[in-house]
């Protein structure tokens, strides 16, 4: 069975929706960073990198969002979560997530994480200052130029929707107003409909 | 046919030997960093992204390395540059590949490029300093975790091989010692045989 280690809240999220939306079959693992048990040797024997997303597998452990979501949609065609049997539009699909991994992702943890790229304390405020901002020109190039709609990749919903939808939730914790952004907000709304989003943010809860 | 937007010594150059694997026609194209060439209406029309690589297509044009790897593994599967037929393999590698592009390349930057994270000077040179650090650490976890051996992912070259190739080469702008790090250190030796390698390299000197 599949096995997902996750973190309220963090981007994990993505990984856990996409879980739902292929109707697979899994559990979940909280791990509990109020307790730093990611730096743990525990969680480093299953992942060094001490974060989230795990994926435990039968095979063995994956980590990484968009690797996890394009091999969620892989393993469960039937779910129809990624375009499998074309390779631009899968490519188009892995380049929006990993903008959102690489350039989204890394914007918003300079705010929250300032200690891992400068040691003194001045520069890390300046990290901070500077985050939100990064995050809503993210916000501003997937609006104007890398959404399509209604889904992100357009017609057809795919495992690029849960991620989008877990990074836009950080725009309040930026300060950040979702409404300027119409489609995102669309979208976002979109998501909340969706049996999966729902049953994964009760989930988190739990 | 392909056309691969570039600038030498950049992350572009794990496509570049990628495609040069793959045996497919491409044409190169050098974007002018050094005269701004990013900034410019004209390449924003391509990539908005203001970055390379840029892989135009006849279907339209595609970003992120990681995504493009896959592209060119998947639409030259004859060159068994990935393992398209094992879901879990093929998520291993895109993990892999997402490390480098989200973490390793990205600590690479901020000692190259700190003003995308901080506006302060002082705080820009804090960011200069930590960074090395930073792309050391990336290594000792591929070097004791992530790399299998003889090729990245075992016994079969995949598309990240020249990705670790590429990132590698940076090293030495970080002040790093390659020695430190053996296996990648026989890695890199193993790539520079490659005739893809070479002409890769022979063709960005160009």
């Amino acid at each position: 069975m599949l096995k997902l280690f996750y973190v309220p809240g963090s981007c994990a999220r993505a990984s856990h929706i996409a879980l739902r939306e292929a109707g697979a079959e899994f559990e979940l693992r909280l791990v509990d960073f109020a307790a730093a048990e990611q730096r743990t040797q525990a969680y480093h024997s299953v992942n060094p990198k001490g974060r989230v997303p795990v994926l435990q597998t039968p095979a063995g452990v994956l980590t990484e969002t968009p690797a996890i979501l394009a091999f969620i949609a892989q393993t469960h065609p039937e779910a129809g979560l990624a375009p499998l049997h074309d390779p631009f539009a899968f490519a188009q699909m892995q380049a929006f997530n990993n903008y959102l991994c690489a350039t989204a992702h890394v914007a918003h943890a300079h705010g929250r994480r300032p200690e891992r790229w400068a040691d003194d304390e001045q520069a890390q405020v300046e990290l901070r200052m500077k985050a939100p901002g990064r995050f809503a020109e993210c916000f501003e190039l997937i609006e104007s130029r890398l959404f399509v709609g209604p889904w992100v990749m357009g017609e057809r919903y795919s495992v690029a929707d849960p991620y989008l939808f877990t990074i836009t939730q950080w725009l309040r914790i930026n300060g950040i107003d979702r409404a300027g952004f119409s489609k995102v907000s669309e979208h976002y709304a979109r998501m909340r409909e969706r049996p999966a989003v729902q049953q994964t943010l009760e989930a988190e809860q739990a």
